[in-house]
């Protein structure tokens, strides 16, 4: 598939992989086909929008059989670049860190958390299912030996800028952060946000006048 | 503002939160004012998209002046439900739920983790910061005491919808979960999926070409 030569607007980029997950869904569930009006409902969108998003990477629908869920899916994880399994840096391996290092959903999607790095004299040397906690001195080495390029921080938020800056100057191009606050990075790096606020706040907005009706 | 008549799409309810997250950071950053092509620019996002999801609410920004930071955020914060203090329970208090039960982004935010809970007997009891992890069997009273309408599941993904139907049947609306597995709920509530996997992807997509033609 050619899609290289194609501008394909972020926003849509971004619902790419919900799109994928909800298909991951429908495939262990034993779903042969969907309409974009039934992944519309799942996913809170419009039939159209739906078409519309898929329309930039091909024809993968059906006139009136909706799509192949199985394709659809190998489809999207070509697109994503999800054939090669890529490696991850982790750095901060407080609460948070040992659940992302212990979260089962990476290797089954396509990644693997290669390496973890923390700061504090007590952490490190700390065994880790099959990992070593390594010193914040070792990152741009590991990074760069083991050719890593994404990146995700757990640090606490004051920490985090910092954190961003060395894997940045190790090579890492993307980086998923938790702590909550707004990263600078160079051209060329991208940031993503988990932040569990914006998603509560998504439902409130819902919830607002129900709850008030009724207060 | 009168919002309740409008019938505004899911997924512009949804970039709301993103919005007031961005202006959020501004203020802090001193900035006063802001042009939908900066915030678009932020958040990888056309200023064409952002006028028009905001011009759902009415008429923020004043052509050739942008948007006056703090009134907009104050604005999308009162769309978002976001005068009252919302209470959340939490589900699951192992490694994830430590961390998730001491951020303190919830606070700042317009949140209250207000309550505790766990199946396993070693845990129940346990102090987590102000509070005292109960027991699932206290679930429902507590929630409906409270009047809690929101619920975060952070437990492993063979026992979420098990904590999802019991939070549906004690009156939580809206549920954010950890647990990767889609979750079955009645009509009336909303469940929303933090994944790390699904934001990685989101950047691989547009690494793969990038590492494929040097490697």
């Amino acid at each position: 598939m050619e899609t290289s030569s194609i501008d394909i607007p972020e926003i849509v980029v971004r619902r790419l992989p919900l799109y994928a997950r909800a298909l991951h869904w429908m495939v262990q569930d034993n779903v042969q086909t969907i309409s974009s009006s039934e992944l519309g409902a799942k996913l809170g969108m419009s039939s159209a929008q739906i078409r519309k998003d898929l329309s930039y990477f091909g024809e993968f629908g059906k006139q009136g059989t909706g799509y192949d869920v199985k394709f659809l899916l190998s489809q999207l994880q070509q697109i994503l670049g999800m054939q090669k399994e890529w490696l991850v840096a982790l750095v901060g391996v407080g609460d948070l860190g040992h659940a992302i290092a212990r979260y089962g959903g990476f290797g089954r999607r396509g990644f693997k958390i290669a390496a973890l790095f923390d700061n504090d004299p007590k952490r490190i040397g700390q065994q880790v299912g099959e990992l070593q906690i390594l010193g914040m001195d070792s990152l741009a080495m590991v990074v760069r030996g083991l050719r890593i390029r994404l990146g995700v921080i757990a640090v606490p938020a004051e920490a985090a800028q910092q954190v961003a800056d060395q894997m940045a100057g190790a090579g890492i191009r993307a980086i998923l952060t938790y702590a909550p606050i707004n990263l600078h990075v160079p051209k060329g790096v991208r940031v993503r946000y988990i932040d569990p606020v914006v998603v509560l706040q998504s439902m409130t907005y819902h919830l607002k006048d129900a709850v008030r009706s009724r207060e």
